[in-house]
């Protein structure tokens, strides 16, 4: 098993609170660097969270396409060397023959690999190359039951009540049940460890699944929902441009400014309707 | 001169309010890819909302280490090949002969540079390998003159208000008066922005100002404040740890929560005082 997570730091603080100065203690996000390797090689490094880090492994390979499926993912294990700033900040994959990436044509061709999904990609042609089937067009969610998703997720999350500095990424089936929460320092990353949950659960693709994101959906959200055949990504702020681009191209449902009893649907109203979610 | 900026968007959108479902006109943030290459070389492709292209390229290329001078930069345009998709979406930076970099040596040493300064890097290490001197340690800011720049802030700036959907990125000078402000759909994008027109203003190092910047004070921040010789970074939310580790070890100061009338100084708090500031 994993260690127990290192998700929150406690340090002493200086308060200014109108004219009043006086030191306190006070709960922080932690932020890390995790190298994820595969073999060898070091394929990317992101500041995360830590917690959680296999999950956030697996759902890189699977959201940045280095593999399609669980099985392709021999082994994947956190390396702790001894006597090294890096204890626990590395995780190193063994993937299957025919997932290895080809290092040497990646390195030919760019130095790409990215944590967020999209910085560091080779040009601007591939953040559009990887194009996927549009997800479940069948799947349906009733507004009531999405008003009441951010209150769950919420209700569930524990470290950003005691930081106020982290992003979460929830997964909920048609009925409203949450499935799984993570947090991170980056919302990228919250949304890579939930489907690198589901990936190692067994449970991709998650086509009768809603995707609930703190903060703004971004394009690299929607990206990564529709490689993981998510129908519906909701967020409590704005989207971007591009995501509402991408979401209305591919069929994806997004939805943003869920707040109280009110939100805006920027592509794929079908699959809002008022009565009780119609599964398949 | 460039074009147009193009950071909002207009589209049609699905609004659901307490049941009553309508269709109306709505504003987004715009996100577009964009590549910059030195010479024939791609560098980095990063997500970003149009306009100020250029100071973004020059900031990224300067944050990133790429140069130490505005002089280093010998030409930055915008391509705009036509008939192509990426109309405007591409900056071309030519670099003198001492600062280009060594391309075959990064592709060697890994597929790295990134967007947002800390994602694809090549290993752990690279993350704090660029460790610069202390910003300067004689400038003081008043807690009354602080609380006050969220206001500054907000009163400039114009997409938010409209999209909800962007990060802010703001200079002040020691007596609090607005420098420069800077919108992106990516935080680390608005930084690049504000420290690429201080570059190609002839004004670094910014040893005399203070930072704002919209939600977390994140590590990438810090880092890009510390290159560009800022000595207070503040935030309206919260910082990770390693945001306030590196402040705290490079003697930076950095304010979180910054709201109303009431912040948190996690590092350099003797940089703040009650009195008017007090310029070295």
């Amino acid at each position: 098993m994993t260690k127990k997570p290192r998700s929150v730091d406690l340090t002493q603080v200086t308060e200014w609170d109108d004219g009043k100065m006086r030191r306190k203690d006070d709960y922080l996000a932690a932020e890390e660097p995790l190298e994820i390797r595969v073999g060898e090689h070091p394929l990317s490094v992101t500041m995360r969270t830590p917690g959680h880090d296999l999950e956030l492994a697996a759902g890189f390979l699977f959201t940045e396409g280095l593999v399609q499926r669980a099985e392709q993912i021999l082994r994947l294990a956190s390396l702790t060397p001894v006597n090294t700033p890096d204890r626990g900040n590395v995780v190193e994959a063994e993937l299957s023959p025919e997932a290895a990436p080809d290092f040497e044509k990646m390195r030919r061709h760019f130095f790409a690999a990215s944590s967020c999904g999209i910085c560091g990609k080779a040009s601007i042609d591939a953040v559009r190359s990887r194009l996927l089937r549009p997800p479940n067009a069948d799947f349906r969610l009733s507004a009531e039951l999405l008003v009441r998703l951010p209150d769950a997720l919420r209700s569930s999350q524990d470290v950003f009540e005691r930081t106020g500095g982290l992003h979460a990424a929830a997964l909920f089936d048609a009925g409203g049940k949450l499935l799984a929460l993570r947090e991170d320092i980056g919302r990228h990353n919250a949304v890579d460890k939930v489907i690198g949950w589901a990936l190692r659960e067994g449970r991709l693709p998650l086509s009768d699944c809603v995707l609930l994101v703190s903060g703004r959906g971004g394009f690299e959200i929607v990206q990564k929902a529709i490689v993981a055949g998510v129908p519906v990504v909701a967020s409590v702020s704005a989207p971007s441009s591009l995501a509402v681009q991408l979401a209305r191209e591919l069929r994806l449902t997004l939805v943003g400014f869920l707040r109280g009893r009110r939100f805006v649907i920027y592509a794929g109203d079908e699959r809002v309707v008022e009565s009780k979610p119609a599964r398949k």
